[in-house]
């Protein structure tokens, strides 16, 4: 739990999107790789939407996101009190406004609860989880102290939405039967994009979007994939087409129609 | 519902892998495709061990493992008797011994529960469901008059496992979020292979496999291809090598290990 502001000899800038976003990241701990870039830039979201993001960390989705899509009202939650700190100075440092909320995402206060949402986004932390047999996933889950249940992301998440608002979730692939169990649980037109690392490779990371009061059947996306490839050419310049115009050109990420 | 075992002027023979398979299939009503011989090729049964089939239907799931498998034990349950009645004599027709239980199983008979199996697999019907929330799954399954809950197969086979053994299901993709989340729930070891029809489609099929008190993390394999090429080439033989090996050849399915 990080509560104190970070000092600035703590804080280093990277360049996300080929430097179109500037994001204050700490030298050490948690910092962004291409899961807050991939997410944002799924969002469907339209200027003059709302978007919110649970457990917002530093800000790096919802800058990407705000660079992305001008005029989208973004707000974030997130419980601790440095990082929810410098997701504010970073989308400061983007020329964006926001509201970040410091707490858990289980227990909004109550004006916070009276506000919902054109789009609601997460990328919860990927924790080691303990081995279980499917009948105990949530002790287990409830065993990793301090953490929050992915069904507790997820019901925050459908009760924070307006009617027919989207939620777009990314996590490790071998979270997906809690992730997609949670979701099928409270919204309805699910879809899914496996994103593999490379064509052929097993997907290490999934985008799962749902709808709330969405009535539509499930959709099996084929995988994105990120590089281009079946082996590791060395430096970033290995990304695939699709995935360049993302990470590099700044454009969405869309499901296919 | 089939009550009557069908007349001979009724039936007609066909091949499977590539005729190593005879099967008596009636000439108008559910016909074998793909799906059942893809089930019997992924099912990791070795000689010796226990394999029942949930709707095994006129018999061609269990006719093509028992053909790859020798000495493998064959049972099936069937809730229409006249394809229970033909899934035995397509199991005589190919030389192969089994049991088939004609019933219902959601309600299967007190001898039937004392059994149990090493792997217990199942094709269940492709039903069309009603359009729906997340929230009234369960009302939308019960309102298909007639049909079981997916749900209540898939606890039916875990009932029916040995400690440790294996259920496969294969079942249309839309389905997916109902299966894992039935799955996920009373057992563990997850595996889902996606069958996609060509290279970089959406998959239009999928076999997930569960182990009965498996621990392991839920694994999510690249997809299995079934054509050549990103169009249809026209006739039968545009299958991909892996699938023409297990088609035409009679190999096995195996999951990436």
């Amino acid at each position: 739990m990080r509560v104190e502001p970070f000092a600035p000899e703590e804080l280093a800038e990277n360049g996300l999107l080929d430097g179109r976003v500037r994001l204050l990241q700490p030298v050490s701990g948690y910092r962004a790789g291409l899961d807050p870039v991939l997410l944002a830039a799924s969002v469907p979201a339209r200027p003059g939407q709302s978007v919110l993001e649970l457990g917002c960390g530093g800000g790096p989705a919802l800058c990407c996101l705000g660079r992305r899509v001008p005029g989208v009202a973004l707000a974030g939650v997130e419980i601790q009190p440095g990082y929810a700190d410098l997701a504010r100075r970073n989308l400061e440092l983007n020329g964006l406004s926001g509201s970040i909320w410091e707490g858990d995402l289980a227990a909004l206060p109550s004006a916070f609860k009276a506000r919902s949402f054109d789009h609601v986004i997460a990328n919860p932390p990927y924790f080691e989880k303990a081995r279980r047999t499917g009948a105990d996933a949530a002790d287990r889950e409830m065993a990793v102290a301090g953490e929050t249940p992915l069904s507790d992301w997820v019901r925050t998440a459908a009760k924070r939405l307006k009617p027919r608002g989207i939620a777009t979730f990314i996590q490790r692939a071998e979270r997906l039967p809690e992730l997609m169990s949670a979701m099928a649980a409270c919204m309805g037109s699910l879809e899914l994009l496996p994103l593999a690392a490379r064509e052929g490779r097993a997907p290490r990371l999934v985008l799962l979007r749902g709808r709330k009061e969405g009535r539509s059947d499930f959709r099996f996306h084929p995988p994105f994939v990120i590089h281009r490839g079946s082996t590791h050419g060395g430096g970033r310049d290995d990304y695939s087409d699709a995935a360049a115009s993302i990470v590099k050109g700044g454009s969405s990420l869309q499901f296919p129609a």
